[in-house]
């Protein structure tokens, strides 16, 4: 692994860059622009941040990130779960709409995008892959059941809080008598109709005659309809009606700006910025993943690390929020036919000229809109199918899945996220200290053995041949001194023990002590102890000791010569 | 594993027993009584405790593990370590000394052996598996470095304080100029007639023709020769010598007591407690398995965190202080001939008629000599060989020896020990994050697979052997993705890949993602997927789920099948 650190894979496909591309990649930023406008909103809104910042997030990153990344058409920008996280992080300690908020804001985005160029530079990219599937999968659906929530107070136009779920429901319970019909209305509509969209619209616009990419692209630019309609509804009722509306947002770019320095501030998120940094870090790689792999190409994990890193820092210093590689802005770039990165750039264009122009028209737009929008987005992220599918495959990785999903719900997303990872690796550590061990026979006809209590195998009543499906260490190495002990006092008339250790990959010095007393307590009872199939690495390192000088029997190469040659003296076999 | 929980092993020796039996553990007892005496009053010292806790703690404690104890010839009382830990946990909000001292060190032993008796009744002996051997050596080396450098004020007759050995040495080095020279005379030449008696007595006498056994026990009577000797000067110095001594012990059997109840006491002391109360069951363990091992005996852990649990609830609730099974007590009992637990009953009533009668004749003992007795009982903790050997044998080992022999040192105990468990298994979680696997080809004339890298083999152009060895699990799973995508491109003629699954044990959901997307890419490279020897338990596990319909390849019970048949098209083999 000695390949440079920095690379900048825009040297790769620039050179490669032509006119046909270069048509794919417009279009692809045309649509994808539509559709984030909204989305930017939603997501600053979700976060409890100002409209605009969500667009001055989009602007930024989705530049470094094409300069940087690795992926072709990942699109990074404000997403779902991480804005959720950053109000959740920052709701502890600031109050929603306060500068201090937005600061708190940028700070995070600053230190997680630090946080991640750091661990890109050291090359610690591997360390996302201790988040586990189920892990994840439960953290994600817990997370959208939780946004879902806490919009349903736009839609209803009460004020609710809470941090876990139930709270939030409680909260809107006691609000039900103050609900406001005008903004019900308007959320109501908008959210049956994008329910519809979703469902319907793809197929209808399909049986009229439409080509899939139009139909694609006509149901993916349905929220911007329900935008212009429920903004003119609101605009024709006038300032009066009550309805909640997203108001003036100043127009411009976005502005180049250091947060403020406060240590206990800075202190205060340090936690939360790691695990936002790493929870992003894993969903972009994921959809990154899935998406290179369509086309046969590869994203680098480490390259990732440090263009996610820098499209965070550029966010926090643009008066942004942390950002990710988005799973639906992506898919929609990927479909629009985004060839590379270039894509980005033209979409940070685009973003960058609706920050300037587009603003004054969204001042008639109604938060119980973008609210229907967000719902609609979050609530396919709820994987119900996955807790029947993991508990008829793993009982771990269930009590995993379950475990993160529950946890969050009741107690948010950080406290959810630690504990899965620390019980899905504990329930690992478990498996692991009590390794498969089988004692195994001669399949007749070939050179290979098998667990006898699985297959009809021959075996000896003097040699037994002991498999042990796990390297050695610390916490299974007693376990195989209890496995030999009971395994010898149940087969008396032993006189050799194989071990084969095909499945051995390292044995670590506690282990040694365990084979060491191993072997003494065979030799106490006349067994002398034989190694097969010793791996190369494994000799090497019992070279170094004096085990091997101390061994009783020998080592093998394969456990058929050792067993050929040891029953040669007594060679009654049976089934 | 679905023995009954509660065991008396006393009904099992106790029904063998006969005149021959009790003379020998009476013999037994009669020694280890004599050992005891000063060792528990040491070790009452080194814990900030009055010299009688020490008795009190060797008394009730003995009793109970005689009915409950699995090993038949464990000793139980205070020990070195534990006193250390209990020091260091009491010491910081109580003065050694005070009433409060004495509560609490009365609410560790009730705490701790609640908490072990509540992990035997959950079966949870297992956990101990956790704390690796260089881990346990480092921090007992550690802490027999800390305990030696605690006495030295003793032995200079100053007053020193501090947690880590450099803090104590600092204010001894502090104190110099107010050394007590009588107690440094009489500490000093205790130590060096102890060291001298430990290295050079026993070959003396066995070269003067007394027999291995009687040297034994002078050899190791030799303490109490000490303590009478120096016992006497400072009774021919008299009382204004400023010789500290142990004075006015009070005579009496323990007292049966419960500690006060204080939640704010209790709460704080839950951490200790529990690592205490492990710290001691790994002690006791390893020396029980050790001494059991010797006879062909066997220890049973769960067993044996009822019996401890049960010694330091009875120590709490007898003005005792944390108690667990000593490596020289234990050891004294054996090699003095202890058939059966009922030496520790004896043993118990030698301690008994002891607290009641010989507590006047302590009261001129120097605690210099005790802390003598101690430094010279600790030293043979510190292993320094064991840097040497891990460093050689296992680097990972070497670290977690290492990190957790300098926290301790630097920090204390229970840092030490923490960090020094999860560097284990950090380490561990790392190395099982990047598995070895093997490309394998055919060692010629037989039927067995082997590395390419390490062996003389026959591969084939088309057809690609890799076998991973480990379980497949989330930290590990993409790393395999990799490996076969690298493999596949450096392959290019590959048409099938054959994953040799021997090694795997358990495959989780992340891992059944991971096998599905290598599937999918391969098919897309026009390669097929097939498994070979696959285990029983992981088959079962794969056919819960549609991943073996899917596959574009076969399963074939040994690896040489698959390659013969995949191979038969194309025979074309090469070396």
């Amino acid at each position: 692994m000695s390949k440079p650190v920095l690379k900048l894979p825009i040297l790769t496909w620039g050179r490669e860059y032509n006119r046909q591309i270069l048509t794919q990649d417009l279009l692809a930023a045309l649509i994808v622009t539509v559709m984030l406008i909204p989305q930017s909103l939603a997501y600053a809104m979700l976060a409890g941040l100002p409209a605009e910042v969500g667009i001055y997030a989009s602007i930024a990153p989705l530049v470094l990130y094409a300069l940087l990344g690795s992926s072709r058409v990942l699109s990074v920008g404000p997403v779902a779960v991480v804005s959720l996280m950053t109000a959740s992080a920052i709701g502890q300690f600031a109050e929603a709409g306060s500068a201090l908020y937005w600061q708190a804001a940028m700070i995070l985005a600053l230190m997680s995008g630090a946080m991640l160029l750091l661990m890109g530079l050291l090359r610690l990219g591997f360390l996302a892959n201790f988040l586990s599937h189920p892990v994840i999968s439960g953290f994600i659906s817990a997370s959208g059941l939780i946004i879902a929530t806490s919009q349903i107070k736009h839609l209803l136009g009460v004020k609710a809080d809470g941090q876990s779920v139930f709270e939030i429901l409680g909260s809107l319970v006691q609000q039900l008598s103050a609900v406001h019909l005008p903004t019900l209305g308007i959320g109501g509509s908008a959210l049956l109709f994008l329910l519809w969209v979703r469902r319907y619209l793809k197929p209808l616009l399909l049986k009229i005659g439409l080509s899939v990419f139009v139909a694609d692209v006509i149901s993916k630019a349905a929220p911007v309809l329900a935008i212009v309609a429920t903004s003119l509804i609101v605009w024709q009722l006038g300032a009066d009606s009550g309805v909640k509306i997203v108001g003036m947002v100043p127009s411009g770019l976005p502005p180049l700006m250091l947060p403020q320095w406060d240590a206990a501030l800075w202190q205060q998120l340090l936690v939360p910025a790691l695990l936002i940094g790493v929870v992003g870090f894993v969903e972009s790689v994921s959809v990154g993943q899935t998406l290179a792999a369509k086309r046969r190409q590869r994203i680098d994990p480490n390259q990732e690390l440090l263009a996610l890193g820098a499209s965070n820092v550029s966010s926090g210093l643009t008066g942004g929020l942390p950002v990710t590689g988005g799973f639906s802005r992506s898919v929609v770039n990927f479909d629009a036919g985004a060839q590379t990165p270039a894509a980005g750039l033209f979409t940070a264009i685009g973003l960058a000229l609706a920050a300037l122009f587009l603003t004054p028209a969204l001042y008639y737009l109604p938060q119980a809109t973008l609210a229907a929008t967000i719902m609609v987005a979050v609530l396919s992220l709820v994987d119900v199918k996955i807790f029947r599918r993991t508990w008829r495959f793993a009982k771990p990785d269930f009590w995993a899945l379950s475990v993160t999903f529950g946890l969050t719900l009741l107690y948010g997303v950080e406290v959810g996220l630690v504990a899965g990872v620390s019980l899905s690796l504990a329930l690992f550590l478990y498996a692991s200290s009590r390794p498969h061990i089988a004692i195994v026979g001669l399949i007749e006809g070939t050179e290979h053995f098998r667990n006898v209590e699985r297959h009809a195998v021959q075996t000896s009543q003097t040699v037994l041949g002991i498999r042990v499906d796990e390297s050695l260490y610390f916490a299974n190495a007693r376990y195989l001194e209890d496995f030999i002990n009971q395994a010898v006092a149940e087969h008396q008339q032993v006189r050799h023990v194989i071990l084969q250790c095909s499945a051995i990959n390292h044995i670590d010095a506690s282990a040694l002590e365990s084979l060491e007393a191993i072997q003494q307590r065979l030799t106490a009872a006349a067994i002398q102890l034989h190694l097969s199939e010793v791996k190369g690495p494994v000799m090497d390192q019992l070279a170094k000791t004096d085990f091997l000088q101390h061994l009783t029997g020998q080592v093998f190469l394969t456990h058929y010569q050792a067993v050929q040659q040891l029953g040669r003296s007594e060679p009654e076999w049976s089934i």
